[in-house]
């Protein structure tokens, strides 16, 4: 069975970091005998929509439904292209259109990265930001009013459906129910939001009582993201928004030192459309066209494609192997920003001999 | 000259650290020679709300609007009433009806107290959150449709007024000029959320042309987190939202391990009304009624009132007490939570002692 791979580079370091995503994968493919096939986009680019006024063409839909996954690299140059539009116009389409509901991005200490926080060894901090991907803060209802004057006023709707809150919490329990620990925390704020966040809370509860083997807890944003910083051990499985899963899918990260390399999965769990899969990290306009940007965010991201596509065996060899060139800590083969003098090609290289 | 204090003690912890918050402010205004007055309220508290049905008595507004100042422990009891019901009805209406548009909090790493962050020393991070405090995602303007079915749609508006937005840019402009290093950080997503973070951006793009002297940045409040874990020494001012500056007014205190003695200003910069100062700190009905709550936010909030009525020496030399008796480390002095086996009124009265 061939399963077929949309690849989309994106901009900056996301042209860098993708071939090294794909020497990864062909190694796991071959080791495990997977049979993928990668076909390459122009489109999703700043520079696409420099020369076509827009980010994707008109039938990007059509042109990619039919693929099993979609691997993306980072996209965004502020310089070229204003944010608001260059996501807008690509991945936010996609996590749209392809009702790539679920944002799934793991917190973990990793072997050889320095966390920020004191006294954190790998093996403390294990959890994942399950986040809403689709609706809530990132809406496009709203607009201005008395434009230009004094009395200016702007209005953005956030919204919340039943259906919208209750799959991606029904994920993020089933996704406790594997772990260990079958541990949920749910993000609110509904001391200060008193409209969508109590309802986000009501859903917590409801859907609670059809998982009673799993621990439950609930914290406001802002002593969350204070905890996550003073208690990352508490967590395993924490749900959250679309903008509070977004903001704790970033300090997570940053807390296990691993910003530059985490990955992320946009998942459409029902497999209707492709899912996405790509690092957390942006196209880094500032490093872009050095050679020097870190692959494992990328490499980590495959990863997680694979498990996706139902290879959790080649997916956690990925993850491994990550680890092992981590933990040997050889500073001619790792990037600066983990401590090394290495390129992005030593680093994809090496991870895909372990492989 | 007499200055009229109105104190609401609130509850929880709030009623245990508000006498050492006064017995401070009383050292004082001795040694500075202030006229301070005193008037305590029983409303604006949980129980109060158990007994009238509502947090504030309908006259609230008329019998606080004279005081110069109100001095506030913390409010909520979950088990008692639910938060956005005794948040909603007492504090959120104090800053709105009062028009205490900024919400500034310090974030400084003290002497004596342990930072999460890992080789970060005092001096390192000395940074003001300010705060939009009456508008934005803290909005009472939306609803609830197709109730109970699987329609059911919720939708809560966020709301930005050209007033509301230029006036706290223009506090944090000021208060970045009379900083040594001038600089301000505006916390934005306008990435994701597409029509009033992007007016946000517009306003701070206007409001710095008027002030040529200032270095301005900014950064989306997703990776905006992540930097005040990696790098909390770049911040200097830093100004966001009212969601945004909440989240990073927890955050900044957790990074400087100050959360539970860390000091707020609710503040209407013209005095047309009084403005509120309280610790950062909740209720914390896990610890209350066993005396050992720290009260050092309750005491530095009390030196934020002093300055903000024009006794800048006299808040000084409280903050240098609190350095003093944190530095001296007195384990028979401090609570439990900065090392110490003391209680809420011994640590009270060192600072007041020293001061
Ligand atoms: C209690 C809550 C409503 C409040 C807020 O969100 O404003 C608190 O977190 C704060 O920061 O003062
Ligand atoms: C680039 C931006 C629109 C995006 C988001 O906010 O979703 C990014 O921060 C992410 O987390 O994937």
């Amino acid at each position: 069975m061939t399963h077929r791979i949309a690849i989309i580079a994106g901009d900056g370091i996301g042209t860098e970091v993708m071939p090294e995503g794909i020497r990864a994968l062909e190694a796991t493919a071959k080791r495990f005998n997977i049979d993928l096939e990668f076909t390459t986009f122009e489109f999703g680019s700043c520079d696409y929509y420099l020369e076509h006024g827009q980010m994707l063409p008109d039938d990007w839909f059509e042109q990619l439904k039919g693929f099993d996954a979609l691997f993306y690299g980072a996209v965004g140059w502020p310089d070229k292209v204003p944010d608001h539009i260059s996501l807008w116009g690509s991945l936010l389409q996609f996590r749209r259109r392809f009702d790539q509901y679920i944002n799934l991005r793991p917190c973990k200490l990793m072997p050889g990265i320095k966390s920020p926080l004191a006294g954190r060894k790998p093996g403390d901090i294990d959890f994942y930001v399950v986040r809403e991907n689709t609706e809530g803060e990132y809406s496009s209802v709203g607009g201005k009013m008395f434009e230009g004057t004094d009395r200016e006023v702007v209005i953005q709707d956030t919204v919340m459906t039943r259906t919208g809150v209750d799959r991606v919490l029904k994920y993020a329990f089933e996704l406790a129910q594997t772990r260990p620990r079958k541990k949920l925390t749910s993000a609110t704020k509904s001391n200060g939001i008193s409209i969508t966040m109590p309802y986000w809370d009501e859903r917590v509860v409801e859907m609670a009582k059809g998982y009673p083997e799993i621990a439950v807890d609930k914290f406001h944003i802002d002593i969350l993201t204070a905890n996550f910083v003073l208690h990352p051990d508490w967590f395993d499985v924490v749900v959250g928004s679309n903008l509070f899963g977004d903001i704790l899918s970033d300090l997570g990260p940053a807390c296990t030192g691993t910003i530059g390399i985490a990955p992320s999965a946009n998942i459409n769990p029902e497999g209707h459309f492709p899912s996405l899969f790509e690092p957390v990290h942006g196209s880094a306009p500032d490093i872009a066209g050095k050679g020097i940007a870190n692959p494992i965010g990328q490499i980590w991201s495959g990863a997680m494609m694979l498990e996706h596509l139902g290879y959790k065996e080649a997916g956690d060899a990925m993850v491994t192997a990550i680890e092992e060139v981590l933990s040997k800590g050889d500073t001619t083969v790792l990037t600066r920003d983990v401590g090394g003098e290495g390129t992005t090609a030593s680093l994809g290289k090496a991870i895909a001999n372990a492989i």
